[in-house]
């Protein structure tokens, strides 16, 4: 791809085509997938004497870990920053830049990194000779959790091509979401459902690019009356507060939750997925069901996690 | 040892057995004792390829240092949450389950889990497919603190058999105490002198404990109408709060510290413990009379929990 | 040098001489230097099997992630601790001594120590087997960051000896600035330029020291009136708050910051150096010019740093 010639960054969903994805990533994850489950105990050589620094200003245990772990598992090795913003120079009134411009200095081969501002990843790239994984900027983008998302559809579904998703929730502000409709929109005849109460559509500049590449698209307030005709239910995280008016009691027709009935309603062969963690918004009755694909899902990130890193640094 | 054979992982000192004591454990952390001093250099291998997470809930830099060293030393790999209730996605409601679950989706061999709340390590357990090692659960058991007393125990006396041990200090909540005393029923002739101030006594449900496995005991108020008697004083940490009251000036009938006038009464073989780390109730000019054997006992730590995890993962 | 000889701690820049400075140190760490720029994904096995732990009661991440980064490649392992006095049983009122004593017990070949007391890392080195970096105690000394300070003079200029320094800013606090002059001292006809406001002076025990060493300087409150005379502008950090006296509107004989005037008055071969994080006390438009040396500075942390621990533990 492209993008990884010269400038191996990952930044956002748009750089990746969708050759890329079925003829390098998802061989490629797949092939860990089966290196990782058939002998764990494989001894690590392909990135032996590589480096990864992890710079996260935001708190992200489950992302930080499966990075680190990816890159252990390739025979890497690792240093760690759990909270940037708090314990390190950012408190002394250092620019970003600078802190990328020193850890450079230390040349890792690959830095990932987690900020809050929207486009932190990509001023970093500006001045990076290692390469920059943007672990998600603020309201921007999260790149590998919609490789993950895209990885596990193919793998779920079987197909990307003609498969209706709703996508359900917080859908204003859900970073996750908005960086996979970009990639979904590489693909042949995808149908969305947004489900959400009518505080939380979603943006219109995401509502813009649906209709500008073909996918065709309805909004909805009750789950219900859309759960039957979906592949995938994507449901997303909500913030504790936010969350709770998902999970109160709300007018009839307003129903944003995956819960027993749901399920009744879906197809055999449809799956829910979620970027995790979540909270009240997928009821725990769930779990057991084979069509709850959250943590496959999330299993997911450590196989995609570990090809990008073999792709960018091998 | 039957709770490590298909179910491996160590949740509570009542799974261990006198046997798999003194057959398998002793002897493999005298093994690791003796390749670490010998020669630290030596190329570690036998866990290459496998890995750690270790989750902490709360702090406990010493005890997530000394099971991260004896990982490295054996060749595996680590990634860490040095304080998972404030940076992980614990702060976005996450349930302990989900977060085991998805941990697991890296595949870790093992996850060393400290918690607040008592029996969090059991929960873990029940869905991980990663062995799971208990660090401590809040008011409940560390069982790792508990071999490394008994095996120092071994080591310092010669015997487990036929000893006398003063308990001494907060009783009341000692988690250390509670999860050694079940290691202590399973020798025989083992005498207790329990020692603290009125307020601080045992937990009655211990007390039960031992008058069932044949462990006699008094109790006390004065360490020094007891210490000529003892082959071991257990001194136990105090929380700074209730610490104080330990140190602090005393009804002329209590006394809970060691000091030199301690050290005056005790036998010469005999030994001074503490699980560290220490406040006021070990004075510090008790450190280099060689019956302290605290610093050593935290050394014998890093073999306890290198054979462990060799048992274990190996 | 003799201070490595059975009492290999790094304390404090008075324990270097000038011999082992260029026949030791120089070419090993420009020996650093070309294996990481040559080869960086070379196996790293000097240090196999030796250990690292980071005991950091301050944050620092990058002078934590540059020891890091410098054990990895040299294929040690590291434990880890971002802010020992917030997660450790520090909270529990353990002292240094206690924690050191522990932490020997795990046989880490080397314990880098950050703490907010003065003298921290010679109450550490008194009891630790295990070789002491002292990587930044309080007002007293941050060793390291001189050896890289002064070997960066070295590769920038092609000499010490017959060189004008200007030291810029708050002078009276500056842990950097203590260091570094120790080593300048060790060179002949040093010339310093003191640049600071009125009340940011360098402390009269180092003047003394000056005095002493037959290194002569004279002090100035505008770096507009010494910056051609200079081969280095040596500008320091600032606190937050104290920085702002620096930037603010001051009484027009009082300049000390670095920017495009100061640049045009500079010798051609001349550099500005800097300990980093920097403030407003470097104007960004001076980051291109190739006499701004702070960033090669920050790198030739890694290549010391490595070559120190290859000395000590090699």
């Amino acid at each position: 791809m492209a993008a990884f010639q010269g400038f191996p960054h990952v930044l956002e969903t748009q750089q990746f085509t969708r050759k890329w994805l079925e003829e390098k990533l998802f061989p490629l994850a797949r092939e860990k997938r089966l290196s990782v489950q058939a002998r764990y105990e494989d001894i690590p050589t392909l990135l032996r004497g590589k480096g990864m620094a992890t710079l996260f200003y935001e708190p992200s245990t489950r992302t930080r870990l499966s990075f680190e772990t990816a890159m252990h598992r390739l025979g890497g090795w690792v240093v760690s920053t759990e909270n940037a913003s708090e314990f390190s120079s950012a408190v002394k009134g250092e620019t970003l830049e600078d802190t990328i411009r020193v850890l450079n200095g230390y040349r890792p081969a690959v830095i990932v990194l987690r900020h809050p501002e929207e486009g932190a990843a990509k001023r970093a790239a500006r001045i990076s000779e290692a390469a920059i994984i943007n672990a998600g900027d603020g309201t921007g983008q999260h790149p590998t959790q919609a490789l993950l998302d895209i990885f596990t559809i193919q793998e779920e579904i079987g197909r990307i091509d003609n498969i209706s998703v709703a996508l359900v929730g917080d859908l204003v502000l859900g970073r996750t979401v908005h960086s996979l409709v970009y990639l979904l929109g590489k693909f042949i005849n995808v149908r969305l459902f947004l489900v959400s109460p009518p505080n939380l559509r979603m943006r219109s500049d995401i509502k813009e690019y649906l209709a500008q590449h073909d996918i065709s698209f309805t909004e909805h307030t009750d789950l219900r009356t859309v759960a039957s005709q979906v592949d995938v239910i994507y449901q997303t995280r909500t913030q504790t507060e936010r969350g709770s008016s998902l999970a109160k009691a709300q007018p009839e027709d307003i129903f944003c939750m995956v819960d027993a009935q749901i399920l009744n309603l879906m197809h055999p062969h449809s799956i829910i997925m979620h970027p995790l963690p979540r909270n009240e918004e997928i009821s725990p009755e769930v779990d057991k069901n084979p069509r709850a694909a959250y943590f496959r899902q999330a299993q997911n990130g450590l196989y995609v996690r570990m090809a990008l890193l073999q792709m960018i640094l091998g």
